[in-house]
Parts: C-alpha cells; structure tokens; sequence
C-alpha cells in the first residue's frame, strides 16, 4: 500500500522556506470553526474572534466548540481572542463566518483595521431586507478590498472528523484564489476555483428551498425517478435565477451549485427537510414550526426569493408552488400535481430556449 | 383537496378529435416494457415487437413479462408481436429498446419497411469497438430518417409502479419531441426536450463509471461531504469528455445528465455499486465477479472510456483512476489519495479554464 501521511507537517530536516499564511476566522460557529481548524491544521499561523471573552477563554483552554462541535478536540496551534482589533490586523487573509443578518456590521467594525487583508465570507445566506449577498456587502462596505467567497457541501462535523471533503473559491482575484487555496487544500480537503462569485452565492443561498422541497415530497410515494427530477428542476429554477442576476448557469454545474444541493438534500434530519415533511403530511406551517421547536433557514429563503422572482420576473414553479403550500394554505399533493403537468418545456433552456411562456 | 384523475381516460361524453399515435416498442427489456406500457395507458395504440413468438404469446395472454418485471400487469389496450414487418410497417413512432451490441443489427432488418417512421433509441450505451453511440448508429443505417434519443432517471420498476417521474427526448427535429411528448407525457411522466443529442446520450452511457466509483468510496470512510465532491468531478469528467465529442456542457445540468448520475449512484444495490464495493474492499475484478455472481456494465464501460479519452486526449481522472485499480491491480486508497491531491484546479472549467496541465 502507498505510504499516506494525512497530516502531514514540515519536518525539522526539511525546513520549509514558506511563511505560514495568518488566518483570521470571524465568528464561532460551526462552519466557521471547521475552516479554522483546517487552516490551522495545515500550518497557517490561525485565530479566530469570539465576540463573548469568556466563551474565547474557554475555547482557548478546552480547545473546543462546546456549543456548536463539542465533540471535537480542536488543533493545538490553534489561539482565540476577542479583541477585534488585534484578530485582524496585520493579517493575510480574514475568513467571515458571520450570519447574513450582521455580516454588514461586523465588516463595519473591522473596516479601521483593513489595509491590504484578503476578505473571505464563508456565509451562505441572503442579507435580509436588501436581498444583498454577502460579497454584495463587502463590495459596498470595504470597496478597495481584494475578496472572495467560499461554498460547497461542506457540513461542519465531517471536516472535523477529517472526512475527505471539497469547496469552492470564487473571487475575481486569482491571487485571493490562490492564497486560499495555499491556506486551506489538503489531502482531505480540496479548494476548486471559479470566478463567478455570483454563481457560487447563489448556490450556497438557494439550497435550502429545495430541501424543504424534498421533505414535503416525501410525505408522498416518491421514488428515486422522483427525486433525481424534483432535484434537477431546482436547479433548473436555480441557475434561472442566477442567471437573471448575472451568473454563468455552468457554475451549477460544480461543487457549489449540484454538489452542495445534493448534499443538503440528502439529510432527512435537516431542519429544512423535516419541516418540509411535516407540511406534506397536512401540517401547517405553525404546527410543524411547533412540533420541530424551530423553524428553518428555507422558510425565510423562499418568502425572500419569491419576492425577489417576482420583481425580476423569473419563473421559479417550485420556490412558488412552496410559498403556496406555507403561506396560503394550498394543499400540497395538488401543487405537485399541478407542476406534473406543466407541458412540453426544456430541460435545460439555456440548450433549448422555451418557446412557449411559463405559466 | 383536489380532485385527482390520475389514468384519465377520454370518457363517452366528450369525444377527443385526436387520432391515436401509433406506437411500436423493439424489445422486450425492462424499459422498453415500462416506456410501451407509458405509451399505452396515455391512449397510443402500441405493439411490442418479442422475438421469440411463444413469449410473445405468453405476454399477450399474461400481459406480465415474466423475466424482467414479474409483478406487474401490463396495460390492457398493449398487443404484442414476434412479426417485424408487421411491428414497423405504418406506424408513427418506433423506439428502439435493443441492447447496444445488437442495436445496428436490428436497424437494418426493419430498413426495408421504414417510409417516415421516427426512430427513438431507449438504448443507453456504447457499441463495442466502434465506439459509436446509439443515434451514431441510427444516422448511419437509416441516414433519411427522423431520429432522437430518450434518456432520463427512469427506473422500470417504478415506472410500472405510477411513481412520477421524468425524462429527456433529445433530437434535431422539433416534430420528433413534439411526437414523444405527445405519446408519452402524462400527470406520472414529465417529458423534457433538448437538442443537444450526444449530451444526452453521453449522460447515460457513462454513468456507470461513477456507480462504480461510489460503491469503491463506501469501502472508506466517506460521508455526504465526499459523496458530493465525488458526484461533481464525476460530473465534469462526463462533460468534458461529451464537449470533446461536440455535446453542450450545459446539458449536463438536467435530467440525463446530473439526474441520472444521481439515481444510479444512488442505488446501493446496484451491480455497479456492489462491484465498487468489492473492488475497494481489497477484491480482485475476478472474485469481485465471483462474489456478485455476475460482472456490471460499468466495468466495460470503463475500459472502453479509457481508451477513447486516451485516444482524445481527455483528462478522466476517475475514469483512469478505476482503471488503474481494475485492470492493473494498483491500491483503491492510493489511487483515491493521489486524486485528493491534485493542486489548484478550476471548480467548473468551462467557467474557469485551467491553466496548469493535467497531470
């Protein structure tokens, strides 16, 4: 067998000439931590901010995420702080794990102590309101940054526990590509690259609708024919409506569009699936809110993008056939019937433009 | 609720001015039986041409086909022929349900009694030697007439089952999709069109490869993170090999592309998982065979795909990868690890080209 040395560290014999890249991680939560320990993992001089001192020191000394991965020991080099100033000055990279609804106040508050920082957002969310994406607001809150954004099926707990994974860095940058990549690829981890920064958002914030999609059919007698369909269809409405927004539809075709759709589909324990079964099973959206003890991200994304389809003029049957169902008290079986039959389309339109018009 | 019609049959008091499609099924395989049995219940006037004339008489007293989908009954209106001539001559749409070793062979027996007929191939492979795909095939024997290809998720059994579903009709001719819409869209089948028809048969010849590699995966430590990176490289191996062969990457998003990747690799039982399996559980292809008593098609598949990417000079690393394993007896968990570490490559490359060269 090969000889595989997985975490593999520069060796006293063989002194490395590289400097270790200084990562910075905004935010601990799960995903947030996850990329921490990878880079940290991988050599990078790595912190990470926690707004709250006293859950910093104890992460510091635990060396654990107690509220969010407590089972998993975090590396050793890895260090905490809660100075924002001292997290992201005279840093080469600042990774933002922030949720979508202070991501804007969060950069307004490191803005000071920018001068030169790479800006990484490994949010995927739509900023509520605005509908802005998260490298919408970097563009708009720090305008001469070099930025990018981070996607793909990436669930927190498995890079933890070393599963092989992939991502994806977008930016127009290839020097923001390339440092990222330098900062965080492994034997375990690969980082693909794409320009279409729009592209891999949109994936990443999009997903969740089709998961609470995928719940609700299987309240019904679906089979694999039925799922591989309904998964297709979304993102078929998906890259409609990146598209409509500037993004290349090919960009789906990658780890942050199909990759991380499928991923998210594929968890019956999500919240966005089980609220999604629960509403197929005839519950309404308070009942199944109630019977979870939360709601789900895909419930806010689909009020926010019907809205927003609406305004653009997109056709998205699906996002709207799910705003039916939990908004307007439809019932469910018939909406996906209603979707069963309707006509002769394109499979892919931007092969094949659909001559007749969406109803 | 609504009310749901679901075998909606034209009644008594409303005449359809439609005149029923005459529509002929070559083959008595499990698909060709679900498509001829789709085609039926959706009021098309369909024959099945069998072979062997006793089988043929034992479906058409039993409407079963025994061999391959014992426990269903077909639909009553379905006759069943061993006549070709009588099978071919007048209708208006024959699909070619015959495997792709004796594809050609049947093509030229019915030359003589084709005058306007479309010809539709269900088939879903590669000839053995040629290379030639199955509309390669049709354009060469039958070079006058109107032709597409169908190829979607569409397992059988769930077909038979009513289970909802959907499909690509792929062809140059407007009237030939707009026929097969026609024959087999119902409330349970979707119908979808596209042009681009080396794309769509490509989706579902090379799929098996990826089946293959994905039950290989599941001897290791994978999880959703894994399976999804997995699926995407599948899926940009398969598009840069069609768009070597003049196919639209695009394609690939839709229902014969990403949609019948998922469903295959989504079926653990699959002979092509179940031969992966083996194979990464440290079993030669031999006892692998053994052990499954049978071999799977994607074990040709890969050869054959090898060779032509060779030929091309395509970058297949999981296709080379399997073979590698396969055929030269190299480790499954060096090979994976080598793939992990591939450098900074582009997500999508018809997004981003790469610049370094494959290696």
């Amino acid at each position: 067998m090969t000889d595989i040395a997985i975490e593999k560290k520069p060796s006293p014999e063989t002194p490395s000439l590289k400097v270790p890249m200084r990562v910075t991680v905004l935010g601990g939560g799960s995903f947030g931590t996850a990329m921490a320990n990878v880079a940290s993992r991988n050599g990078c001089d790595t912190r990470m901010f926690i707004r709250d001192p006293a859950i910093a020191k104890e992460m510091q000394e635990t060396r654990r995420n107690q509220r969010y991965l407590p089972d998993f020991v975090m590396d050793e080099n890895l260090s905490f702080t809660s100075d924002i100033e001292y997290a992201v000055r005279d840093r080469d990279l600042i990774l933002v794990a922030i949720p979508s609804s202070s991501f804007r106040e969060v950069l307004r508050q490191i803005a000071p102590f920018i001068s030169g920082q790479a800006i990484v957002s490994l949010t995927k969310g739509i900023e509520p309101d605005s509908f802005a994406l998260m490298s919408d607001i970097i563009r708009e809150e720090l305008p001469q940054v070099a930025y990018g954004v981070l996607s793909g099926p990436n669930l927190a707990k498995e890079l933890m526990a070393g599963i092989p994974a992939g991502t994806v860095i977008a930016s127009p940058s290839e020097a923001v590509r390339f440092a990222v990549h330098q900062a965080l690829a492994s034997a375990l981890f690969r980082v693909f690259a794409n320009t279409d920064v729009q592209g891999v958002e949109l994936g990443g914030a999009l997903k969740n609708i089709y998961a609470v999609a995928m719940g609700m059919g299987a309240a019904y007698h679906v089979g694999e024919n039925t799922r591989s369909m309904l998964l297709t269809r979304a993102l078929a409405e998906m890259s409609r409506f990146a598209v409509r927004l500037g993004a290349n539809p090919l960009t789906f075709l990658g780890l942050s569009g199909v990759g991380d759709l499928i991923a998210t589909c594929s968890s019956p324990l999500s919240r966005n699936y089980q609220i999604g079964l629960a509403l197929g099973q005839g519950k309404t959206l308070a009942e199944a809110v109630e019977a979870l003890g939360q709601t789900a991200e895909g419930i806010n994304t689909i009020r926010q993008v019907r809205a927003q389809a609406e305004i653009l003029d997109v056709y998205m049957p699906i996002t709207c056939a799910l705003y039916e169902v939990i908004y307007e008290g439809k019932p469910p079986l018939g909406i996906a019937l209603a979707l069963m039959q309707n006509g002769h389309r394109s499979d892919v339109e931007f092969v094949l433009p659909n001559t007749t018009p969406a109803s």
